[in-house]
């Protein structure tokens, strides 16, 4: 019996080769400060803890299949924040915005489809098409242009005869990059043109400090098109709960996903009480959330703007930046920085940027860099990438210098 | 836009289209004894709840993709009582029983492969090969010879070169059979000569009650091809929580696992929690379960053989039991007790068999029964289905000779 090649061929997470390494220098005594996941380290609402740990229920029942009422009408109730006027028959709950994401291309799309994806994107979609049997067409986005959404030019030029969708994430992981309306818009009429799905993951929707977040549920001329991921794990720090939404007006495309739901049967039911909770603390709770992450922000764009050689962009939302090194190889760097190198017993850990591509080379010199440590941590984390990138490049050019003279 | 055709081709549960007609009496005032799902309505150990109810994180953290590390320790434990000897890195935690489904077919099997699966099944194992491009070739059980395994020359006949797997459920669910250790090494010899994988679904392993429950886990000569799929759903009365485990020793298809479940990022925080106290819990809760359901079991075999034209086993193990009625289509019956029937303001709901078929035709006259009410109520409910047969097969004869004299 040989398992099968669909699972062995499953492209991992990009940080995942570095782990190891990152292990053995725990166990040589390193501290290592991670900017490398997208793992908020502020605390869940407490009072949304509080609601879990009052809990009454005598059996821990199967829920129904596209979540708990109750906590979709609070997912209605919240959007109307954003101005989104949507049924609780739209939305439904998901086990993790990664469920949710694979819910959409199962039902949107057939395999041998294609979609039209701005790179550089979070990894894991790639993951997603591949178990859907689904093509990614990438359209470019670049670190120059602060990775604005491609023109509708270059999306046309994408579309084939297979085309049937176009997938976004705003705000954008790993680019920290907030889609204006109008860019939106623009986007809307080729996709009701081509009459294609638009997919958006909006996980980060509450963490936009320069501008506006704009959803695509409010465009009234694509309103059977659109399809939204939600999640509350970035945005109420609780991505373990594993809760997530799907929000969708097409009739068609909620029945498919709802067979899909019923076959995995409900999401878990303390994530949904947690859920719940977390909207109903949400106005007292993010303001802080925010403004933290924003200084942090601020300070890490200050911070890479004065090291010599790096390219960076103040970011104008989530928690992610996009930075361009000055060395040869992210990936090779990256692995240094946690086998060769240590600043008063630390180092950082990054994810290099080459798995957020399809064309891998565009991120070769580049890292994420995701800011969920507070900014004293932050700041002994940039402390040790800026002597990093001195020392290895350092160490890089004297070998160079060696291998000339060799 | 259209959306896929696979998802609106997804098998849905076969009780799903006698909901709106249960809906439907409910408001209509009449109260209905729920004997379609096998929702346990047995109280979650107390003592679990407890510890979720005192969790003192400050963050719901993204865990390990292949589970809390304390609980797979806690889960090999647990197997060591059925002589199970395996490895915590052989144990992999999933979102309920469902993903573990999931991760096995996509890491064993390719989109054409096939297995051979005994009928009647579980319905949603349709739903996942369906998902995964997975061929079920059928082998036949029948009540008559008490859902026994099939023959190995049935099995053999099943095998083409497209064959790579078997897929068993023990205890059986819809059949609450457990198959025998002898039954489950003779085919053992198979599954290693044609080089198989073997994918046994073991969630009710602790509710047997006439024979011993012997795990694949422990036949040695395949250790490389077994896959076991557990949960704590049906055991602990926890289906919400949503915690199954996925066990296989084979190192090839644990790293595709381990993909599959990278992808997802992790299993359910709150639910981990909660298992992992389950298992603490495991000696003290579960002898007076097994006990409650084994009297279940027992009442509703002396009041089913005793309807006239009824056809049943005593089952063996879980808490299920198909049941041949004195009727042409358990489904129109199913739906006729919702609509047409009451005894003093109740019905019963049942699960028509043909959905658990591959070969529709084989479950026409068999409903599945989940015994998951208390004495008093399953009393009331077999009290309905004995008045229901009755009065439906008095229409159905006044019917048919209207039709005779017309």
């Amino acid at each position: 019996m040989k398992s099968s090649t669909r699972g062995q061929e499953l492209t991992q997470s990009p940080i995942r080769s570095l782990i190891p390494f990152a292990r053995k220098a725990k166990e040589n005594g390193i501290e290592i400060l991670h900017l490398n996941i997208g793992q908020p380290d502020i605390p869940t609402p407490e009072a949304a803890l509080d609601r879990v740990r009052s809990l009454h229920d005598e059996v821990i029942r199967y829920g129904a299949s596209e979540g708990m009422l109750s906590l979709r009408k609070r997912v209605c109730q919240y959007y109307s924040k954003f101005d989104i006027d949507i049924d609780t028959s739209d939305i439904m709950v998901t086990t993790g915005a990664s469920e949710a994401i694979q819910f959409s291309l199962f039902s949107c799309f057939d395999p041998g489809d294609q979609i039209i994806l701005p790179e550089p994107f979070y990894a894991n979609y790639l993951g997603y098409t591949q178990m859907s049997g689904i093509q990614i067409v990438p359209v470019t986005s670049t670190l120059d242009e602060q990775f604005e959404l491609p023109s509708t030019e270059a999306f046309y030029n994408c579309i084939t005869e297979r085309t049937k969708g176009i997938f976004l994430c705003n705000p954008g992981n790993p680019t920290g990059k907030l889609y204006s309306r109008e860019s939106l818009i623009r986007l809307a009429k080729l996709v009701k043109e081509e009459n294609l799905f638009l997919i958006v993951d909006e996980v980060y929707r509450e963490f936009c400090y320069d501008g506006d977040f704009y959803s695509v549920l409010n465009i009234e001329s694509i309103r059977d098109n659109v399809i939204v991921i939600d999640s509350i794990s970035k945005v109420f720090s609780s991505c373990g709960a594993r809760i997530g939404y799907v929000a969708t007006r097409n009739k068609t495309l909620k029945n498919s996903m709802l067979r899909y739901a019923q076959l995995r049967l409900c999401p878990p039911h303390f994530g949904q009480i947690l859920a719940e909770a977390c909207y109903d603390a949400c106005d007292e709770y993010l303001p802080d959330v925010k403004k933290e992450y924003n200084e942090r922000r601020l300070y890490l764009y200050d911070r890479l703007s004065n090291m010599p050689g790096v390219k960076t962009y103040l970011p104008p939302a989530a928690f992610y930046n996009v930075v361009e090194l000055p060395i040869d190889d992210a990936e090779i760097f990256c692995k240094w920085m946690l086998t060769e190198f240590q600043l008063d017993g630390k180092t950082v850990m990054m994810s290099p940027c080459d798995g957020f591509y399809i064309n891998t080379s565009l991120g070769k010199k580049q890292v994420r860099i995701a800011y969920v440590l507070e900014k004293d941590k932050l700041s002994l984390a940039m402390d040790c990438l800026e002597a990093g990138l001195v020392a290895y490049n350092k160490v890089h050019q004297l070998a160079q210098s060696g291998q000339a003279n060799a």
